[in-house]
């Protein structure tokens, strides 16, 4: 390797060091283009001790593997140097109605106009607080479908193959240069991630149609599933579950999508429906959450869809319901968080 | 008192021995003019070794009380003679969808056209079954605003006076002949619950807007405690669970029951968002049962205005809503209970 190639080494923050954020962060350093330092929380000390472990269908099995550097916080005290990132990757879930933001959080990491800031995350509408936030950085929306749960603090099993589209989050009114800018970045990303060969990563030119494409999954799946605490095999067993609540859900997105300018057809929509294989009794990721007590990702993944549809004047009742109920769960796990507490003398008396 | 006045006495047979079915039970005793068999089931051992203990705000403090008879079965094999009871009278829960039905449940006891067949329970519809099962038997309404709790097997709480609307379920095309005896047994039933001077049983002459007055707040806040598991006074301090569910659902009743002629007014809709007291923290009764992984009543108190709102051409969205997650939960408690097993090779390929 030349100098000159060192130096073309992206240098990455990846956020969040779940099995996605993991997967990542392997395929970047296994490609070689990208050095990258990992912000760990619950799973830092398993990791320092003995690296990660990981079980990849793309990368095959590592014992102990670290990316270049972990940390617990983005900014590391002990260390004198602020670094500057050329990406900063967010794995995290996203939960806007919990503080902090992924704008607070990433903050102090956002050194310079040149950090691009790669949204790996679900939902419609994430960029918005970022390109508010930051408002001459690049934001990048990555959408993935990857199979990779984290088994045990620092053990990683990623059964189903990392393919990734990464595209731009444009701001309205930029100029062409700028755009150009932001492409070349995006770019740059897909190749860093692409280098190692054994993933499947590639430019989006059209986010939102990506984005909306994903929501037919994620806001019908996902809300039935932490609502019932019912995994996929079990809707479709029990047939209404799909016929009112699954399918409904999807038809309200695809018609909020036709609203946005995003054809989704019904042949797409039929599709999704039995996308999970038949036997895999696999329980969603939201509904996972909801079942181990952890907030969920309800706002990005189902307000903002039910959102664009108060806009754009499409009816989506059942989405409404949804997101409703979904309100009163994560209500209720603020509440057992300790970050509410419920007192009589909040409630006025009815106006409504 | 005289052989006439003993004679006079109904014969009556309570299903149903929980707290409603014991206070109705005590009621009737205590008013000299019924002599009442309990048919009990999980409380029997305790009931049979030390009676009901009784806490009443209507009837005050009563220890080891029995009605006439107590037994585990409609039919007590042990007794050769079969017993005919002028008044059967239903407090069990009303779950059409899980078997025995109740008409299935009271066959036995329904010896002839004589017995008249009182149905204490809640919901809309409720008389159809047992109209085409015993249509030669009066069928009556009665609905309870009472509270009362069973603490422990045999043990009632009674704290919230017995006030109770008794009327018709009149069948279509009845004579004027048969409509009056209906009427005339329904104010026999009356005079002998209210006997005792303590509760407040009236005659119901509008029977239909009895049933959807109390299904305004019965199909709202019911379904949505037993949906987010939350209690009365946690809904109205977080006030998006009734601006988003309860007081939307209501206002969906009031419009069904419009246009099923029954007029409720907003001024009512209100008044019922703040019927409970703000710090009693009350978990309805359907919350208390799916918390308790009990079945839920749900089809007659969701999903039979729900119906009535498909026939009459009423939208009701959030109401179709809970409606679906609701049977969603009732499968879950009827796959937990061994009723039902999911196998793969029930899901038939998406057609929907």
């Amino acid at each position: 390797m030349t100098i000159a190639e060192a130096e073309d080494k992206a240098n990455v923050l990846v956020l969040g060091g779940g099995a996605v954020g993991t997967m990542a962060a392997y395929a970047l350093e296994a490609g070689g283009r990208a050095k990258v330092t990992m912000v760990l929380r619950s799973n830092y000390d398993a990791v320092k001790k003995s690296g990660f472990s990981i079980d990849s269908i793309d990368h095959g099995q590592h014992n102990g593997w670290l990316p270049s550097r972990i940390r617990t916080t983005i900014l590391d005290p002990t260390e004198t140097d602020v670094q500057h990132y050329d990406f900063i990757v967010v794995t995290t879930k996203n939960i806007p109605d919990v503080p902090p933001t992924v704008s607070t959080l990433i903050k102090p990491a956002v050194t310079s106009d040149l950090c691009t800031i790669v949204l790996m995350q679900n939902g419609l509408n994430i960029e918005k607080p970022l390109l508010e936030a930051f408002p001459n950085n690049t934001i990048l929306s990555g959408v993935q479908m990857i199979g990779a749960s984290e088994t045990a603090p620092g053990i990683v099993l990623h059964n189903e193959p990392d393919i990734c589209k990464l595209g731009v989050f444009e701001a309205e009114g930029k100029g062409d240069e700028l755009k150009l800018c932001d492409e070349q970045r995006a770019r740059r990303f897909v190749e860093a991630y692409n280098a190692c060969g054994r993933v499947d990563c590639r430019f989006d030119d059209n986010v939102r149609y990506t984005r909306w494409k994903k929501l037919l999954y994620n806001s019908s799946y996902n809300p039935v599933s932490a609502v019932l605490g019912m995994d996929v095999t079990r809707m479709r067993v029990y047939k209404h579950v799909i016929d009112d609540l699954v399918a409904p859900i999807m038809r309200e997105i695809a018609a909020i999508a036709a609203a946005d300018g995003v054809h989704l057809s019904e042949d797409l929509v039929r599709k999704l429906i039995t996308i999970d294989k038949l036997d895999s009794w696999f329980m969603p990721s939201m509904g996972q959450d909801a079942g181990k007590g952890n907030f969920i990702e309800f706002e990005n993944i189902v307000g903002e869809p039910m959102r664009e549809a108060q806009r754009l004047g499409v009816p989506c009742p059942t989405l409404t319901t949804m997101y409703s109920i979904l309100k009163g769960i994560q209500t209720k796990t603020k509440e057992t968080r300790g970050l509410i507490t419920p007192r009589v003398t909040d409630a006025r008396p009815y106006r409504g």
